[in-house]
């Protein structure tokens, strides 16, 4: 019997890597986007009972599927140690949350959404490029972090200056920093803030096209700072890369050399000899 | 006869080489877009008989001119080879739909307003850019991809949370991602877009703030990827081509100490029998 | 009398070389920047007269530094060889129209803002960046046509279409590109052009989103252009310098190798004498 | 007794060292920012006795602090050679203000929120990314200059034409150039500042869509100068370290074949001898 599960096994890794198979589950997983995009749409509420037969079917599908990949898995441990399968993993299990429980449908319906996200685990082109992205967060940590003080500070003093200005913007620490952050994209910054706050502080254009500045100058740091970061390990690399052939070359010239001296000295001992 | 037609083809390709015939080109294109803006004007509506005349008279050169250059290729599958001739050629023979018939107006408008691109296909330099430009497509479509996605699913989240806040802007998953293009762009995403949102959900500044800073994050790290991914290609073969002269320097010298050594063996032969 | 001549000449070259001169000079600039900056405020309408004699003191030091400046040199002819001192000249004599004239005055206020412009010439720093900044010129002249070209067939579309949702933004060619521009630069592209235009062509999105992409892709690819071209020429020079030191090494190896076997074939005619 | 405050100052020297201690002046840095920012809140004024007693201990306890690490130095005089125990000791002794007086309590009050910026200084990370920051300025002085020049030109040339279109928008040159930076930013630029100039000069386009391509030029050749300054100045390092060991190996392939040239000069020397 344990021949047959072994039997069964070796089938399931091979659909696992079959491609057609591979199309079968992208295409479910953009049937299961569509039926959740379906769903915004008012017209569709009289099909709620087709969409929900559709909703099961492809939680069921999904299911099965990662089955067969877990199962097509020499141990089961292996195939939790991809950070791609627990992905996948958490996604399935977590769309098994009943939809018609009245308390759990927004839940349930945000988890469905997040079976979308299935597309970048099984196209290998998306994974390297969130990889990539994931790769690049510590570098971008400090600098978020400098970022989050000077919002802070500018919060804070925002809020002392300008809280009799405009409850709204300026109310606590917490709304002036969205409000720093409107700022920030420009998006009526000085319409709808500066303005206001002139009336009652001439000055109060320091305040904010300093954050600005301080802002677009930390940034654009950032920004080169990163750009040349990458290109220096590239570079690097690609030197020692490019280097290693004319090293090769340059030492076999050496070891040329040497030989040619260890002739040379065995010939000047014959002449040594001829002398004497 | 047929020697007069080889003649006449000789004629036609001298006169598309001819650089008088590509400015005259060049000046009817100018006009062609002049004629085009023109009718833009209200108070150009009483020229609109001379405009239609201009009008044919500028479609008659092109079709001439494309015949011209036809008749100058050799063989007239030739011409079909080059993107840029087929380009050319449906524009010219899509542009011979008649003004006048009343259905077909705004179609025939449209069509001939893209004999402005003839431009590009005419000057060198425009052509190579616009080919650059196309070369980096493929660089650009998973990013595209992802972010695609991204805008799926905070289309899907927005349209599941806010489609009580405002049925314009929330309304279904296609007006949900247009919003949230809008936010993309930061037009009036804080004033018109979040902050009623937030009068709802007070916590609705996650949603956004995420979404903005996701595809900073993704934009980003794009830019970065697409410069140095271009950059590293020239990079190698310039090094290639630096590199060239270099190994064929090293190639040389140890050629020259390979024939040293041999000469120095014929050498040690000659002291060994001396010895003997 | 010649030599007094010389003599004044040298001591007008001496003087232009000063230190101390050349101080004075952006000091009396940085003055007449004040002097115009004072005269847009309301309050000092009443100062008119003393504002007016200072631009006349500012207008003939300008006059006599200038001539100075021409005097110093050994032929009239040298001055005018330098384009800085071509721009000097023109915005010293340009701001000789006399300000009291009625209908020149707006002219004549124009022209003396410019003089601020002389601290570019003045300081060698901003010179040399002015300069950089015009060389730049070229390169980016065929992307403008490109993008002008876009615009243009953008703007004659949106004329054709959109020009019964709203006479003021899409009435003629003209509005429509300055339209456009406002769409490209994000500011209420989509509150206050695209929702109106979708009121009545609910596809028009297609229009702006095409727009706002293409535009994007151009620009994004012309920066990266531009920053690689500016690179590789930066960075071939750069090989060349590093690349000579190693070039000359390994063109000395050779030689030294080259005289070894002339020594080499010296000896081997030797032994092969001893050998007769 | 002497030996006792060297035992002392040892002491000192080694809890500053500590970890420990570190990771509390952070904690405390932390508490002291919560506190600023809890006090922004309305609903803290019933609290405000606990606050000040809190801020009191953080007041006292970055006291005790500074004088700790101050007595841990060998002599004191090198405490204030680092920027950062400047920073620091400005920071602390600032705060010292009293935060009752009534007249003093804004200024005590902004003083207190720079606090938290001993988190830079706290944390290496941030103090080497905001040198970093320091750094950078100089080759930013200029291009701000040439920015500001262009500003106050556009600013005086703004107030001149369109004072009269919007006394709020263009009354003198100080209000002009904040509505340029305003149009610098595109915010409303066209809705709020072009179209209602355009009302009276249907020119003002030319005015304003040259000043958004200035900026935009000089932003963007400012940019690339600064990419390729920095990247330069690696890469000749980069070119500097690589380069070394590939001379070394070239010197020591010199020195080889002129060791072979001496042993055969030593041998043609017996060969002619033996001719002799």
């Amino acid at each position: 019997m344990s021949e047959s599960i072994s039997t069964l096994q070796t089938r399931f890794e091979r659909l696992r890597a079959n491609k057609l198979f591979e199309a079968v589950v992208i295409a479910i997983i953009v049937v299961s986007a569509l039926l959740i995009g379906a769903k915004t749409y008012e017209e569709t509420s009289r099909f709620e009972q087709a969409l929900l037969i559709a909703d099961m079917a492809v939680t069921g599908f999904f299911l099965v599927e990662i089955l067969i990949r877990m199962a097509g898995e020499r141990r089961l441990f292996d195939f939790f140690k991809k950070g791609w399968n627990v992905f996948d993993f958490v996604i399935v299990v977590a769309s098994l949350v009943p939809l018609q429980d009245s308390e759990m449908v927004l839940l349930a319906r945000l988890l469905r959404i997040f079976r979308v996200l299935r597309l970048v685990s099984m196209i290998p082109e998306l994974r390297l490029l969130v990889t990539a992205l994931f790769k690049s967060i510590p570098r971008m940590g400090y600098v978020a972090l400098l970022m989050f003080i000077i919002f802070y500070i500018y919060g804070a003093i925002g809020s002392f200056l300008f809280h009799t200005v405009d409850e709204k913007l300026w109310g606590n620490i917490a709304v002036s920093m969205l409000t720093l952050f409107q700022v920030a994209t420009f998006e009526s910054w000085a319409t709808a803030v500066l303005y206001p706050a002139m009336e009652q502080y001439p000055y109060a254009w320091i305040f904010f096209i300093s954050f600005i500045f301080l802002n677009a100058f930390v940034f654009l740091n950032m920004m080169i700072g990163i750009v040349l970061d990458v290109m220096q390990k590239e570079s690097v690399q690609m030197e020692l890369e490019s280097g290693e052939g004319e090293a090769a070359e340059l030492h076999g010239l050496r070891e040329d050399v040497r030989e040619l001296r260890e002739q040379l000295t065995r010939m000047e001992t014959l002449l040594q000899r001829q002398e004497r």
